[in-house]
C-alpha cells in the first residue's frame, strides 16, 4: 500500500482537550501543518461559535466532523424532545463551523435523573434511536448537514451507544435513507470496529451507498486498563490500521483521517509532542 | 415468563476461586442445594483429576461444562502443536469429570514468549482457530466430548478470543460440523453477547442445529471499572436476563444456568454469602 497522504490528517480536539483550549488547538494545527480539525461542542461553546467558525476559516482548516449529536433515548417525552432540540442545535452549529458531517453517538439505555440506566430494554432504546435519527434527518437535510452514525464498541452499549456494529449502522441507513448516503451515512472509528469479522464487507457496503462520511484513528492497547481513557496512539496497539485504510479506500473513501485519542497518558504529554507524534505515526503506522 | 427452575442452577468454580479450593466448593454446593458445577482446569489440577471426579460424582453434581480448552493461535508450529496436545488433555479431563461439554475460549492474536501480541493479523488468528477446532473435533468425537465455542466480548478480541459474536461461532459450526451439533456447538454467556442486535436470531439458529451446549450468567455493570474482573451479580446490571433465557428456551435449551462471576467485589465476600445470593438472584432476576 501507498503511505497515507499527510494532507488527510485531521485532529479531533478531544485529543488535546487537557492541554489546550480550542483557540490554542487551531493555532497548533497551523504550526504543525495539519490540515484538518474536528471540534467538540463543549470546546466550541467555551470559545464561542462565531469565534470558532472564524478562526477555523482563517486557518484554512477542513472540518472533518463535528462532535457530536445523538443521545436519543430518554425515559419520557420531555427527554425525547430535549434530545431533539439539542440535536437541531448541533446541526446548526455544524453548519456554522463548516463541518463535513455531524457525528452521531446515538446513546444507550435511557437514563434516570442521576444518569443511571433506567431500563434494561435495549431493543426499545434502539427503537428510540431509529426514531430520533429519522426525525433529525428532515431537519439536517434542510440545513443541509450530512449525518454520520458512529457505531461504538459493544462495551459502550449500555451507557453511550446501542449501535454497536457497522452492519447495524448500515441497516439503519437502509431503513431511514436507503438511497441518500449523502444525507445519512456512517463514521468508521477503528477503535470501535476493528474486531468485527464483518468489517471489510460492511465498509464495502457503506461505500457502495456513498455513506462513508468519516474515518477515525487511534489504536487498541493490550492490555487496555480503562474502558474510556486508555486508547492507544497509532502503532502502539494491535489494530491493522493499514489494512483497514485499504478497505476504506477500496470502498471509495477519500476523506480525512481523523485522530481521536481519549488517553490519560497522552493528555499528560506536551501538546506539541502529541501533534508531532500524530503526524509521524499517521505516516508510518496507518 | 415462568421463573427459572432452581434445579438448573450451576456454579462455575471461578466464581469462588478466591474463597475456596475445589473440594470446599463441592461441599458448599451440596450444603446450598445447588445441583451443578463447572470446574476450571487449574483448580482440578490442584485437587487431582481422579479425586475431583470422585467428589463430584459422590456429591451427585451435574457438570455443566469444563473450563476450558482453546487458545489455538500460536506464532510457530511448535506452539500450535503444544496447543493441540493441551486441548486433547482437556478433552480427556472433561470426560473424566463427566462434563456435558468442553468450553472453548479460542484465543486471540498469537503471543510472543512474554505473552504480548506478536501479530496484528486477526484474520490469520481466526484461521488458526478454525483449523485448531477442526483438528480437535476428530479427537473429541472419539472421546466422545461435545465441544462448545464460547464467543467472547469484542473487548477480548486481541488477547483472549477472536470469536466475538454468536454469528461467528455459528458460522464456524456450519463450516466444521454442519450437521453435528452434538459434536460442536456453542456456549452462550450473557456477559459476552447481551449487546448483540443479532442475538435472538443467532440463538434460534444455534438451537435449530442442536448447538446450545451451555448458558452462562452474570450481569453487565454500569459503570464497568475493569475489563476483566468487574462482572456483576445477576440483577445488579443492565442485562435483560429473563428475556435472553426466554430466547434460549424458545430455541430448545433445557440445560443448566451456570453462574460465572469474575468479580473482585464478590471474591471479597464470604463464599456462603455468594452462593445464597446466586440462588436468590437466579430465582428472582433471571
Amino acid at each position: 500500500m501507498n503511505p497515507p497522504d499527510p494532507a488527510r490528517l485531521s485532529i479531533n480536539t478531544a485529543t488535546l482537550r487537557a492541554q489546550w483550549d480550542l483557540r490554542e488547538i487551531v493555532d497548533a494545527l497551523v504550526r504543525h501543518g495539519i490540515r484538518g480539525i474536528s471540534p467538540w461542542r463543549d470546546q466550541v461553546a467555551r470559545l464561542g461559535l462565531d469565534e470558532t467558525a472564524r478562526r477555523i476559516r482563517d486557518a484554512g482548516l477542513e472540518v472533518s466532523g463535528y462532535c457530536r449529536g445523538g443521545m436519543f433515548p430518554a425515559v419520557d417525552r420531555a427527554g425525547l424532545v430535549a434530545a431533539r432540540d439539542d440535536n437541531r442545535r448541533a446541526v446548526d452549529e455544524a453548519v456554522a463551523v463548516g463541518a463535513r458531517t455531524l457525528v452521531l453517538v446515538v446513546g444507550g439505555l435511557p437514563k434516570d435523573a442521576e444518569g443511571r440506566p433506567a431500563s434494561r430494554d435495549l431493543g426499545a432504546a434502539r427503537g428510540m434511536v431509529r426514531d430520533g435519527i429519522g426525525e433529525l434527518l428532515d431537519y439536517a437535510r434542510d440545513a443541509p448537514m450530512p449525518l454520520a452514525i458512529e457505531p461504538l464498541h459493544p462495551m459502550y452499549a449500555a451507557d453511550r451507544a446501542c449501535v454497536n456494529t457497522l452492519a447495524q449502522a448500515n441497516d439503519l441507513c437502509d431503513e431511514l435513507a436507503s438511497n441518500d448516503g449523502a444525507a445519512l451515512g456512517v463514521a468508521v472509528d477503528v477503535y470501535h470496529v476493528w474486531w468485527d469479522p464483518s468489517l471489510e464487507r460492511e465498509i464495502a457496503r457503506a461505500g457502495r451507498h456513498g455513506r462513508l462520511h468519516a474515518y477515525h484513528l487511534c489504536d487498541w492497547l493490550v492490555p487496555t486498563t480503562d474502558l474510556l481513557n486508555d486508547r492507544g496512539m497509532m502503532g502502539d496497539g494491535v489494530i491493522d490500521l493499514a489494512r483497514i485504510r485499504g478497505w476504506m479506500e477500496a470502498a471509495g473513501y477519500r476523506g480525512m483521517h481523523e485522530v481521536e485519542l481519549f488517553s490519560t497518558r497522552w493528555w499528560a504529554e506536551d501538546g506539541d509532542t502529541v501533534l508531532s507524534t500524530c503526524r509521524e505515526r499517521h505516516r508510518r503506522c496507518t
